[in-house]
Formats: C-alpha cells, structure tokens, sequence
C-alpha cells in the first residue's frame, strides 16, 4: 500500500512511541498458545494525558469498552495507559466487566497510578470466559518493561487474523514546536465501523484539551475508519481512543484556531493511513480498494454511495479476478439507501498502470479489456466515481474478497 | 431442501404449468453459446389472466421492468404470457427500452396477441447490448413449441449460475373448485432483495382481480422474497409476477372473504418454497440457513434482526465450517438497526440432528462442542433466535459463504 503525501507532515517510525514521552511493551501471558505471539500490550505516559475515545454502536458491546466509558468519565476526560490483550473479547460474558475492572487494577497496581486512568481494550472470540490468572501472573512484567522502542511488541499484541502490523506516525510543526502523532491499529475482520472501528491507540505529544481531542476525531472518524468495511460485520469491541500529554510544549488548543486546524490534519493522516492499512490487511485481501465518490450532492450521500460500493460481495468478487464488470459497482451504486439521479453517473476504474473509463451517463461505454485488465492487475485500485450533481465527495476504502477470506472465517475458533 | 407441510395444500408437478390453461417452452436462441443450455423462456394463457408484480428497488432498472409496468399500466393489470432471456439483463443500455419493446413486438406477433399483453424479464450480465437477432431468428419457434409440458424448459431458460431449476406447485380447493398455484424462480447471486426478489413467475387458474392478486402479493413478498439474502447485492432485474387465468371456475375473488385467505396461503407456501429453494442454491452454497426470530416486539424488528444475521458475511462463513461460533450471530443481532435489549437474548442453532442451546440472555452458556458439530454437519440449519421481548416473529433465509462463492464470482463475465 503507498501512503499518500501531504505537505508540511513528514512520516516517521515509533507509532504510539512516536511522540514524546511516551513508553509501550507487549509479551506473550499465556491467553495465546504460541509464544511467539504476544497477546498483552502496554501504552503509558508518565505525564496525565487529555484522552477522548469513540467505540462500536453495536449494540453487544465488549465489557472493556463499558469500564473505559466509565473511567474517562470519572477523570472528565484524563488518561496514563492503555491494556489491551487479543485472543479474547471478554465480550458476551456474564463476568466481563468485573474483570475487565480487575485487569485495570492489575494495570494500575504495576504502574503506581490510578485504575480510573486505564483505558481497556480486548479483541479476539466472542463470548468465552477470559481467564484472570495470565493478568495476574504477567502484568508486573508487562509494566517492567516498557520502552521507549517498545511500539511493535505493543503492535504485536493487538494483531488478531492480521498479517502485518499497522502503526503510522507523523511529524509537523505546530505553534512553533514540533509536535508528533501516531498510532496502532488492529483488526482484518468483523470490520464495517459505525462510528468507531477495531482497535485503534494513537498518542501525540501536542497540548490540546480532551473536548478538542474529541471534537476533532468525531468529525474525521467520520470520513475514515467509518468508510471502511472489510465484510460489513461491524464489531462488538471497536474502540479507538486519543491521548494528548502535551510535553510537546506548544500552547494548548482550547478553540478552534489555527493550531487545530494542524492537529486535526496530523490526526487525519495518521487516520486515513490506518485506514488503508486495515483495508489493505482485510482478511484474505489480495487487493486495496479505494472508491472515491465526488459530484454529489451532499457528504453523506457521497459517502452512503462509496461505502455501498465497497461493501458490494460482488464487486469485491470481480475485483478480486481482475474483471472489468463495472455493471455490479453500478449496481451497487443502484441500491444505495440515498436520493440521486442514476442517468448522470460516470465510473472509472484506475490503477498505477492507468485509468479505464467504463461507465458515462449510467450506461456502458466500449473499453479496452486488455487495458482494464493491466490496471486491474495492481494491488491498490482506485474506484472513481462521479454522480455529477453536486460539488461533495468522500472516500471509502475496503478489500477483494477472496478464497482466503473464506478459509480463516471458515473455522476461526480452532 | 426439505419442502414443509402445510394441510390443505398438497404439492404436485408442473411448475408454471400446473395450474389449468398454461403452457410453456424454452429454447436456446444463441444469446449462450452453450446450445444445451436454454435462454430463452415463455410461458403463455390464451384466457387472459388479471396480474400483478413486484420489481426490484434498486435505482438502476433493467429496460424489461420499465416495458413490463408500462404494459401492466395500459391495460389495467391484464397479461397473457411471460418472455423472458438469460444471459443478458438488458441493463444500463442506451437502447434498453426499445430493445425490450422490440421483444415484446416480436413475442406478440408469434402469439397473434397484443404486445402490451407482455410481461417481459431479462437476467445476466449488466451493461452489455443485448443482440435483438437471435430474438427475431427464434421467437417463432419458441411460440410454436408451447406445451402444457414445457414448464422444464421455459425454467431451464431463466437458470444463469443456477446449478438446479426451481418449480414448485401446489393443489387446494377453494370455493368447492380444485384449484392450482405453481411457479418458477431464477436465482443464486446477487440476491438481497427490496420489495421483490430476482426472476419470479407465479400462474394460477384461480379467478381473483388483479387489485387482490397485488395485495396477497405485496403482503407475502416482505416475508418471504424480501427475507432472503445470498449475499448482500440488490440485484437491477428482480421481477416478481403473477397471473391468474380464473379457469378453476371459482367465483372471482375480489374481496377479504375465506378464498382470499386460501389463495394468499397458497401463494405464501409457493413463495416461501421458491425463497428456501433459493436460499440452498445461493451461489457456492453448501447448507440452506433458515433464521427465526420471536419474542421481538413487532413483526419489522423480527425481519430486521432476522436478515441482519443471515447477511453476515462471518456467521455464514461459520456456517460453512460448521462451526458453532454463535458470537458471530449475537454480533450481527447486535448491529441489527432495531430497538431492543440484547440482554434478553437467547440463540439455539438446530438441524435434523437435533437443538444446541448455546446463548441466554445475552451471554454463552456451556455446550457440547461434539453435539454441535453434529447438528451442524446437516445440510438445513435453522437458527433460532428468541428476543423475549414481545409477541411478534420473523423468518429470513440464506447460505452459507464458500469457497466456491468467490470462485464462481472472480470471473463470471467468461
């Protein structure tokens, strides 16, 4: 996947380490049977973070995500951790919050803070009992070693079906400082967001309050992990939170002036990265999937439009075989729960190798296959549609859907 | 697929030609090149019959549909015969609409009827000019081969990646008269319907108005048709029809009365029969999923929850490891856009094998691995699902997702 280049950011390593200040560590306590995995990660900053979080709208919800509501709640807004293992959802259990309490206290007992400034997190199977003892056991050591240049192990933890790890990080100028924001994220299936996605940590060291925090990653939560959609399951743990220590010493933004403006961007890209980064990983992706939906009428139609073509089974089937069958993305176009004209619509397909125009007016136009398959042939395609009746766009991202997509899903548990 | 009982209604041969006064032919005119495989369908009464469709709400409209309400339209809901191809949908063409009204000349002329008495229907490939040669070189032939027996033909020739035709009938008395309802349905991918479902054609010998045919019909489809999803796509094409020749000799049916109650079960049963036949043969599908939903505090809750968990793309992938992975299933109750408390649930999942109680009130409880992969290793599963929280209930259908899904999808242009 190439990441998109935007001026006066700059892409550097570290992910949640990536910003001042600081620390992360992930190992392997014993919820996964191969040891080479790790299963527990660990994000700590010893300076109290502003925090905001947004999670799944699904109406089963993980234990964790009800505890950290709870805690960035009691602290009106402050964090120092994050504790997320994989493995286990803790979701679906009649004693799930007690010991997503339990792993929090566990947590702030190793770190010397308070449990009410843990964020928690769990991902992996639905609706079995998560065992206590491999928190009980492990979490001194998970605290003991945390580091400066612990961001993969802590990467590492999150992974469930993911092939790769996702972290991203950013560097910028930022009321005369430099500031630096980054992140990791998780998740290959059960992905179609609503309001929130997966597993998603991103640290910064800019100073800004957790109301602007917030603010500013409902509005681009919108425009991206919530236009993603590897399968259109949307999880029952999808959490994604922010926290701000401010050692980067600039101003805190408490308003919506220019300083803002350079966060939400940074905090944008990073997001937008993931995005694709997530989609990329899709579980069995060949192939990265992006439709951008410009000439509508509004945002939301634009984004109902490319979130219903990049949900399409059969559009992710053809772009899997590399087919030109722009007939299933106007169809898919057809269904999508929004009002517009279907006459004006015009669809290209394009690649690195090139662009195909396939579609003008709603109605096929004649187009070279040879052509349309050298630019199907890439691994990142771009679905470019215009509705031609209005001056709004967005982007949803996604992933073919391939014979492997079946295979891991076929029998996750085992 | 096992058919259900219901008494009163026996089921018989015949398809669309169970019913008294319809024949029917299909041939192959050259649209497929495999010469075996029929393409062409038509299914005729020379009593005119009082009809009624439904079509598909997807924006984009195949040509046929447009022609088809016209004609129901001018006449005041009259019809004589169906023609119908594969191969081709006949969709986001420029000359869609005048190609499909061509047909319906040339099918007119070769019965000596007029051609709005046409109901006409198309389903393949989108976007590709439909050829009108192969159409004027053979529907004389097709009129000419019309038979009493020809219910086979006319429902081979409306199979695209269909593995196996669908006809079902039913006989039942109905004002002291024997009378007959049978059908004929097309159908394996792009099957999430709105308001109607794929290619469906329904004959009866019952007199009933057109008006009460439309009514039974709009009532039955939503929870039967509009309950079934392969996978998610909203097909352009879908055309439900029905045509009612009156030649059992009951009293025309035009009123609420007892017969009204007997025809609508009747086409209930065929209708439910045709969605469960194309659920088991949704495209690479292994096992037919049949989802109850009760307890729910309105019928629209039901269906909403009911078709959000046979959509999920993870609970069918489940299905098809036979793997009783019920939090998949709690998830997509959980993202189902309704208003309930998802911690009154309860799931069963169940098959001839016998009933595996895996979930109360919102949490798993213990079960017998070994028992549920025995329940799950049938070809039917039903999943159970009771809300208890109301009086109302639902049914949905689909399949499982299979390799084979993806396989027959990756090229289905070649």
């Amino acid at each position: 996947m190439k990441k998109k280049t935007y001026e006066g950011y700059t892409y550097v390593d570290g992910g949640v380490c990536a910003a001042k200040g600081f620390v992360a560590n992930g190992i392997n306590c014993g919820l996964n049977s191969d040891k080479n995995k790790n299963d527990l990660g660990m994000v700590y900053s010893s300076t109290v973070c502003n925090a905001a979080a947004v999670y799944t709208q699904n109406k089963v919800k993980g234990a964790p995500i009800l505890v950290t509501k709870e805690h960035l709640k009691a602290t009106g807004g402050k964090a120092m951790a994050v504790v997320v293992n994989s493995k286990n959802a803790n979701t679906c259990n009649a004693d799930g919050v007690e010991k997503a309490e339990r792993i929090c206290e566990l947590a702030a007992d190793a770190l010397g803070i308070d449990a009410d400034m843990i964020i928690n997190a769990s991902t992996g199977v639905i609706g079995q009992i998560i065992p206590i003892e491999p928190f009980e056991e492990h979490m001194k050591e998970l605290a003991g070693g945390l580091s400066a240049d612990g961001n993969d192990k802590a990467a590492n933890a999150i992974m469930t079906t993911d092939t790769v790890d996702k972290q991203v990080a950013v560097e910028f100028i930022l009321g005369g400082k430099t500031c630096r924001l980054g992140g990791m994220a998780k998740g290959s299936g059960m992905i179609h967001p609503n309001m929130a996605t997966t597993l998603n940590f991103i640290t910064t060291d800019v100073a800004i309050s957790a109301d602007m925090i917030q603010k500013a990653l409902s509005e681009i939560v919108k425009i991206t992990y919530n236009c993603l959609s590897i399968d259109g399951d949307t999880s029952t743990n999808d959490t994604l939170s922010v926290m701000a220590n401010g050692l980067a010493g600039n101003e805190e933004i408490v308003t919506e002036n220019d300083d803002y403006a350079i966060f939400k961007k940074a905090l944008y890209i990073v997001m937008e990265c993931m995005t694709m980064m997530l989609a990329s990983d899709g579980e069995g992706a060949s192939k990265m999937l992006e439709c951008t939906v410009s000439g509508a009428p509004d945002q939301d139609t634009a984004i109902i439009v490319a979130k219903s073509i990049i949900r399409s089974p059969l559009t992710k089937c053809a772009m899997f075989g590399e087919d030109a069958n722009w007939g299933r993305i106007l169809c898919a176009i057809g269904y999508a729960e929004a009002d517009f004209d279907i006459d004006k619509v015009d669809v290209d397909l394009e690649s690195e190798k090139g662009i195909v125009e396939v579609c003008r007016n709603g109605s096929g136009i004649p187009f070279s296959e040879e052509k349309a398959s050298e630019v199907l042939s890439e691994d990142d395609i771009y679905i470019n549609v215009n509705l031609n009746q209005g001056e709004a766009s967005a982007k949803a991202w996604g992933c073919d859907l391939t014979y492997d997509y079946v295979k891991i899903n076929g029998d996750y548990r085992s």
